[in-house]
Formats: C-alpha cells, structure tokens, sequence
C-alpha cells in the first residue's frame, strides 16, 4: 500500500443498527487490497434506499441483521492506494462506482456486469456503504473527476447513472419524445439525462405540482399532473420513475407503437400490466437494475453542463447528522440531501 | 388486366354471416387493381382466430357486423394480374401474406409496417379472407414458392411467419436455450423455428401430454407439464404461445438475466406481471403483432426442410365443409386443419 | 386534383442542357397524381452535386443526356393535391423529401428506402430536380415545417438529413467523442448534428484554416488542421465529409477499438484502407447514401434550436441567376448557396 | 493450491528459439495462482499463426526475442487448482480459452475483453502456449466439455471461436445467405457455423478444387473456383478467411445492400478497397479480432453435433514432433494437424 503522509488509525462511521436506531462509532481506517483505493470520503447523497432501511430496518429480502452502514452515492480524495495501483492516483478526486462484481461470470464477461449474482453493492446488507470518513473501492470503480464538478454532484454521479442507463434502454437519441413518470430525484434527474441524449419533447407526470413545476424548471418540457389523459402523446419511450401502479398503467398507452417502457421506479413485486397494448402495439418492455459503464458519460455530462445536479441539493449534513439528513430526505420538498463525512 | 384464357364470372365463397352461421355463396370473382394479382386459392389453413370469430361473432374491438370471409392462411396460383404487374407470373404458385400496409406512414416506411394503423388484414372485419375460389393480394405479398413445397405447407406459412417474428425478437441464434409454453400449432410451429435459427435446448411446457408428446416428435427437446418447476432453466428466453396467464408466470422466472420474453399467444387484455423480475433481471418484454419481412425466410426453412409443416395437418375439407372445418380445429387432438377451395 | 383558385398554366424551369450550359425555360406546371402535392418552390440549396454535374454534364455512371433539371434540397408551399391527398393539406410549408422509392422491394419494406434499386431522386438522370418554379412529390415526402423554420434551413434539412443518417450510424449518443474530417458544409451541420445527439467532444479536421474558425463557432469543439496527428484522440467515432484518402487515411487510426468510421464524402471509387486498423480494433466502416426516416428529427432539431443552419447560408440567387449559384457555391469561401424560384 | 495426489515436478515443453529451431526441454510445472487451474494437455491444434512463427520468428510487430512456447488451441484434464478454486473443478475436461484480460478497462467492462490492451495470450510472445504437458489458465477460461467431444474437438473450440465470432458480426440467422472465401480450415469450419446459424445457402470461394470438394462435404452448399463471378449472389453477409486481396475484392460486389462483409483472415496491412460499393451500398465492414464468450455456443453447437470438428483433423503427432506436426500444417492437403502433449 502507497499513502500520503499521515492517516489516522481510526475513523468515525454512521451505522444503522436497527429500523430508527442510528449511531455514530469508531472502526480502524480499513487498508486497500492490490487492487484497490482508500477514499476520504467527501459528500454522499441521501437515496430512497438508504431512508428506506432506516425505517423498515429491510427492503425486501435484505434484512439489517448487523449494524451497516448506510449511503452508496459517494465522492471523495484518494488518500491510499493497493499494490496493484499507480501511486500516482493519491490526490485524485473520485466519483465512486459503489459495486464490486465478481468479473468472470457469464453476465460480468457480457458487459452487464450489473447483473452479477455475486455483486457486493455498498450499503446492502452485509456489505457496509459511504457514510464513513473513509472507504475502499476497487481502483477501476474511483473515477476521476475533474474540478468544474463539486463534491456533491460527483456523488450524485449515481443517480445520475440511473438516469442514463434507463435513457440508453429506451433508446433516447436526437428527436426522441420521451414521458417520465414521478417528479422526484431520479425523474428530474433524468429529464436533465434525455435533454442530454437529444430528447426534444420531455413530459412529466406527478401528483404534486411544486414537483412539476420543479421539473420544469430542470429539464422537463412539459408538465402533467396525474389523472391527466396522456394516451394522445404517442411518445418513443415511456420511463417510469414513480413505481406507482396507476402512473404505470397511464403511461404504456401514451406509448407508440414500437417504442420502449422502462421501470425504474420500485413498487410492487407483482404488476397488473396491459398486456394486450404490449403486444398489439409490439411495445418493449423492461426495467434498470443499477447500471454498468455509465461513469464516464455521466462524468462528462456534468463536465459540460449538459446536467446541473447541484441545483437539487436542498440540505447538508454532517456525519452526526445522518439521521437528520435521512429523515429530511423523507420529506416530500425535499429533492437531495447531502450528508458530508470529511467536513 | 393480363389473365389466363378462360376465368369464370362468378367464383363460391364460404361466408361467415354471424357466430355459428356459415354458408357458401357466389360471389364475382374480383379484378385486380394495378399491383395486384388474382390467386386461385389451394389451401387454407384453420386458425384459431377463425374458428373464435365462428363461435362469438368477434375478437374484442372487431365485430363480424355485415357478411365476413374468413381465412387467412392461404395459398394458390396467380391465374391474373394488374396493369402494373409483370404478366410472366401468371401461373406461379404463391404463399399469400394476408396484409395490406399502407405503406406511407411512420411505421410502414421503418420497416414495421405489421404496426400501420391503416392496415387491411384478411378475415378482419370488414376485410374478406381468402375461403373463396379467388383472391386479390398486391404482387408483392404473394411469394412465389417452388414445388417441393405442398399446398398445404405454403399455406401454413402465415403460422411459421408468427414463429419466426417470435425468434427474432427472442433473438434466437446458435446455441440458444428456449422456453415454449403451448404445445398448439404455434409453439410447435415456433419449436422448429427455434432449431431452425440454431437453439440447441427447446423446452415446451403444457397442460396436456400428448400434446407434449407430439411436440417432442416436431422440434422440442424437453417437455414439462404444466406446474412442474421451470426456474432452475435459465433459458436465454421464454415464448409465450398459450395466452394462459399460469403458463406466463411460471414462464418468465425461467429465463436468464438479460433475457427476453416474447407473447404471442392472445389470452386476457391485462395480466398480473412479475415487474420484480423484470427488474432485477432487466429482463426484456414484448409482444408479437403478425410479422413483417419473414416470408422469404419462411419460405427458404422450407424449401431446405428446416422446418416441416406437412406433418402437422390433421384434416383436409371442401370448400361446402368450412364449418366441419372450424369446429375440428377447435378440438384438441387437432393441429392444424386445411380448406381447399379450388379443389 | 384539389387546387387554389389561381395556379398558371406554365412556369419558369432552370435547365441544365449540358455541362457549363444553363438556361430559363418555360414548362407546363405539372399534375398532381393521387398521392402527389404540387409544391410551390422557395429555396433551393446549390449541393456539391449540383456544381459538379454543371462542371462535367455528368457523376460517375449519371451522364446529362437530355436537359436536366437541378437542385434536390428544397423547401416550399403546398398549392394542390392529388385526388388521394387531404385538400387540408394546400397552405402547408413544407420541407421536400427528394426522392420516390417503389415502397415494395426488400429494401423499402426492411425500412431502409434509401436503398431502393428503383429509386427516382430529384436532379439526377432522368429525373428533374427543383430549380423551378413548381415540383410534384409524393404526399408523405412533402414535410410540414412550422414557422419558426425559414425557407433557408426547410431546404437545408436535406443536407441535414445527411447528417443525421451519419450520426445514427456512428452510434453518437451523449457522451460521444467524435471526428469528422472536412469542415464544408455536411462537415459543419453534422458537427451540430453530433452535439445535438449529445456529443460532448466533436473534433473536426479540414485544410483551411478559415473553415475550421468557422466549424468551431458553428458545432466542432476541436480543430486539428490536416496532418496533425489524431491518433491519441481514440474517438468513438469517425465521420469522413471530405472524401479526401489522405484524410480518410488519418482519421480511421484515431478511432477507439469497436469504434465506428463512416465515409460519407465521396471521392475515388477506390481507397487504399488500413485493414489491419480495422481487424485489429474490430472498427465497423460504412457509407452513408442518402437518408431514410430523417425528415422528423431534422425539423425537431431546427424547432427547437439545436441545430442552425440559417448560419450556413451565404447567398441568395433568383431563378434566373442559377449559374451564378452554381458558380458561386464552388468557392471555397462560400458554405450554402440558396436559390429562390418563387420569389 | 489443491492437486490430485501424484504431480511431477518437470515437464516436458516445445520451444521456439528462434525461426526453424523447435526443440524439447524441461521446465517445471507451474503452480496455480488463487484464481488458476492447472490443466494436463490433452491435444493442441496447429494454427497458421504457429507455423508463421516457426518460419519467420515473427508476426508483425510480434517477435520472438526469447523461447516461445507455441499452441493456442488447447484441450486437456484439471489436475491442480488455485485457491480461489472450487477443488471439484479438478479431473474435469477442459477446453482452454487462451487468453487472460486484464477485466477491468473500458473493453473489459463492455463485454468486449478480445480487444483489451493488456492481454496475455497465449503463443504470443512474451506470453508461452501450450506445447506443453501441463498449462495454467485463469478458471473461467477452462471451459467444461462433455465427455462426447473428442480431446481434438475439444482443442478446435479456438479456432471454431473464430467462425462463431465472424457469424455473429456477420448477423448470420435462420435464412441467410452467406458467401465465403477461403476453403481452409478456418472457412470450413465457418462454412458449418453459418449452417448451425440457420444460413440455408453457404457459398465458398477458392483456388483449390481440392478444398472446395472437401468444404462441400463439410457444411458449405455451393462452390466457386476463384475467378468465377459472384456478384450476382447478392448475399447477406461475405466472410472473408483467405486474407487474400483477389478474394475480398471479389467478394464485396457479392453483398447485397446493407449487407455485411467481416475479414477474418489476415493478408497485407492495407489494402485497396471498393469505398464506392461500401457507401453506395451501405454495407458494413469490419474484422475479427479472436473472441470473447464464444466458448459455450462452441461447445453447445459441437454437443449436439451441428458441428463436426474431428472431419478435420488429418494428422496427430507427439510433443517431440511438434516441427513435424508444423510443417504438416503448411501442407496445402493439411486440414488440421493436432499435437498430442501428454500422450
């Protein structure tokens, strides 16, 4: 291990120890394997995921058994790097790619690492997150970032991902009409995402107008509120960002024939679906799990102003403040709250 | 108009009149416009959308209203052609594409044109099919087939054409492993395209095991019975050739992430779907609206015996049989029933 | 027919006879067919073809053999139709698709028109082109264009379309990194059209130090004067416009591994290639010729501002000074050359 | 490491010391890395590349400075693995995939780890092959192969990689007509893949009436002496497997419209291409560069016997006439030549 002069021996963490039970402890400051990067960890964004586990204690078969560590929407310094790497990168400001496939199976070796059985994503049981004055991460998942990007919107890079492997998936290119379901981060994010792929007509729907009109505000070109007949849009592609039932089922209409349906958005496990338009208008339909090698797009997104993702900050806080950052990421006007651990 | 020497004036039609209601009228044999050619009809085969329209008078949004034809599986011989047609067809023997784009629209000019909204399709209300003596068709939907190709099986290329549409969004190719639920008509049909395009494992699953028996006999490598467990197949895709919502659901848990699901059987308007599946596994999904572009295929997997059709007619009628016809196909131990009208 | 009160008997026609001799006739104004409107001509763009059948009464295998009308990028308004056209239609500013394919060969129905054997494309032997006061197209090839657009650039959305067809080939998407050799006109408009697809470096290369001033405040981010080296760059893809070997020649090496190289400018029938380049780094090469399916996207594009080509244009002709146009757009100094038969 | 009970601690290898100097020597066996298993060879194919560096001691920018061990198509039985190894793994038949990415560059991570900067490969300097009685590769790349594939067969998985990769590019599929050039073993052996890939015609091109004969009886369906004319074949997709100018220059007038042409053999570094036939045309180009997850279909398509491998093999020498088995292989009446290591 290569490293700048002095790194303490422990550092501070945010765990989770139960649903509502949030504590700031100590834990040694882990070494980086050969071929990985310690980070000093900069700022993370607050994910639906992340409030999620605070309040249920588990999203569906990921149960906190042990205490974690919450937050994978990370930026930050390089501070030590493994024997495998090039000391040159200390110093390096990173976005982190929270994952960590296994690279030799059949869907890693296809490209879609995503896909992997055995991943290790941050902040999913057992494996712990970014709320912690540092983390490790294998070197290829630190991408460099250049200094026109803030640290909050190197660690919204992951979201920002999101966006644009459910705009790669719906095929969005110049001239394309997309409909995006659900005002929230991941919706207003990726409004701004297809703006970015050449989309000339972004619609919106939610059930809250300041969310609308928000979204209007940040990439959006046309707002509807829900209940409103969308079916005459006829658009290419139809991203839902809601995982609401009834803003699912009002979207697939308002989709033309041929064009493509993206579930981002989680909801129900089990979907009452429109079956007959699918077929008889021979729509694709399917759903983003994550992303895989969307760092450098979203980077250089962000780099020229395609994307502005500083702009749905609405709050910081420092790492004793977690639980302050995930409650207030619950509430509704919030669009991002950034927790800052190294401040 | 060029034509052979003698056409009669007036030709027999088997007309459908309202649900259970056939007979057999004369009817002037038609003239063809410009582009069009004038069939002699040989065979037809019985499909179930037929024989649905025979005993409920519709198909959802499509009502039998005035005096309808059926039969859309059709092959002759060219006996005359329009101005615009050269007149050395005279005498081919075609396969009849039953469809009519409209050829200037968004989907017609992208190659979608099973997708035009203005669509003419034979035996649709209020378009006639081909249970009649003869038929127009515009010259480019009437392939020419050779003579090692029967009557029957020329006919029964409208069936394959499902198949292969089915294959190709599967994405079938060398080394595939495939799912069928159906062991009818189209999911043995759909079997042999399968082997056709290079899949080496072609799983059928149905409620009934002589179906399973002769699927196995004509393409499939392994049968299931209904309800016995499909997960563990992690087949590269799954088809869906029943419409029967159990038979979907225990389908698409079967297939690999990254996968494709493709519905070409017709069952309710909407059905309960595993979004989390499609999710977590970004699986693709889409259905299957007729075809475009695959008669030349269609005809090629013949004509090298690739695929073989022959063996699946279970029943020849006279064109005064029409209505034994409709309810034989309707019967289980049956595959595919064939009209003959000239003969 | 449908028409508006006033339409003349004759009309003003630029003719070319042979090469260096044009002159103004008079011709009957032409009869819409069924499915044909009667476009009143606004502007014409003077295309390198245009120029270079005038310098040599030919192009390859299209020799002027009898007088020719040119001219194939053109805008206008609709003043009659043929009897299958909604009459609604008369009033419309369009933008002219020029070309007629025969809708019925394997290349139209797969979508890919452009490549019909059959095609009759305006201004090239035999078929008059739209130095003319009037010109008749196909229906779904007459364009509606809103307002906003001027006669100009709804001309130049052919040279656009180009553009277009180059960019979705290249695969440009956002985040692209591109290359274009040649910075004349389809140089500069498709280095708008790859940032409109999201290309986020558009390096352009050319000869001319004033060309490449002006690609850079018109699209291109980068400008590499000929026989600067571009290998380092590793672009995702390579459009060549010059249709210059030794341009070609620089640019293939500068593409990343499975990049794209797509030559749209035309030269030598033949080309010393790096093969081993393209066998080493699996790049893909192709051709643009011509366009399918672009007309949509251009006009969202120039609606809603992401491309300009009003910039482009650097003189206005009359009818009667087509020479002049044709004469002028060979000078290197000049980017778009428009003619105004209506005016 | 964990190893069956007896393994000796020499081995017997071939090396390459320079042009036309192949001798026997003793190394020791290696051991395993975590992620390693060591495999006894069973068989190796000779291949182009191996007898172009035993008589030029070089390929291209590839010289051999230093003993190389050639062989790159290899078979053989686990006999020790790494510690991050599953020890079941050992007494399994393998088929080796001979190359180590790096798996963590953007090619890698795109599913396209053939075209990653840093591989090891084997056979290429500085990187030892496979004339060897026992080889180490990375787990993944030892691939399973059922005990009715022959150990030659099983060798051959390489270079049927190479027809199955070049099918892939070629977008062979049920249907398809596909011409190719060259009638040694990389051609007959894509001849049979094309077939599995459903291409109902396979034309083969060459100079030798011999080969020709030989490549009919082996998957291709119809023949052509150099020299005859092809363009009227308008096939879907021409391969390329000579490396031969006269023949890709002969082949690209055959391709239809949008159709593909994929050069697999090697020949001069550059070459004179027909540019206005690829853009006039569209027709997409490109090479191939080895492989990357090709080894399932592989063994999946020699499994069920669409591909018939062991037809091939004209020549089976020891680890002590690997000069022999090299020379065999220049033989133009040679197919393929195997050596059997650890016989």
């Amino acid at each position: 291990m290569t490293t700048t002069p002095v790194l303490p021996e422990t550092m501070r963490v945010s765990q989770l120890d139960a649903a509502h039970s949030v504590r700031l402890t100590e834990r040694p400051v882990p070494t980086p394997g050969a071929s990985e990067v310690l980070v000093r960890v900069a700022a993370v964004g607050v994910c639906g995921s992340d409030t999620h586990y605070y309040e249920h204690g588990r999203i569906g078969p990921f149960v906190v058994t042990a205490p974690l560590v919450l937050g994978h929407e990370a930026s930050g310094t390089i501070v030590a790097v493994g024997s495998g790497v090039d000391a040159a990168r200390i110093g390096s400001r990173v976005s982190i790619e929270p994952q960590k496939p296994c690279r030799a199976c059949e869907q890693c070796k296809a490209g879609r690492y995503n896909l992997c059985a055995a991943m290790e994503f941050f902040a999913t049981p057992p494996i712990d997150g970014a709320f912690a004055e540092y983390v490790l991460i294998e070197q290829d998942f630190a991408h460099d970032v250049p200094d026109s990007i803030s640290d909050a919107s190197a660690a919204l890079v992951e979201p920002l991902s999101v966006g644009i492997a459910a705009c790669h998936k719906a095929e969005v290119t110049a001239g394309s009409r997309v409909l995006i379901a659900g005002a929230g981060p991941i919706g207003v994010i990726t409004a701004q995402v297809a703006r970015a792929f050449g989309a000339v007509e972004v619609h919106i729907s939610d059930v809250s107008e300041p969310r609308l009109a928000f979204a209007l505000q940040h990439g959006a070109t046309h707002a509807h509120l829900a209940g409103a007949p969308l079916e005459h849009l006829a658009v290419d592609a139809f991203i839902d960002a809601s995982g609401a039932a009834p803003a699912i089922r009002a979207g697939i209409p308002a989709v033309r024939p041929a064009g493509r349906v993206i579930l981002v958005g989680l909801g129900a496990d089990s979907l009452e679906m429109p079956v007959n338009l699918i077929q008889n208008n021979e729509l694709w339909v399917t759903g983003v799990f994550r992303y895989a090698n969307t760092w450098p797009t979203a980077i250089a997104l962000l780099a020229n102003g395609s994307v502005n993702l500083d702009a749905l900050v609405t709050g910081s806080f420092g790492l004793d403040e977690v639980e302050a950052a995930l409650t207030a990421s619950r509430d509704g006007a919030s669009m991002k709250t950034i927790v800052t651990p190294a401040s």
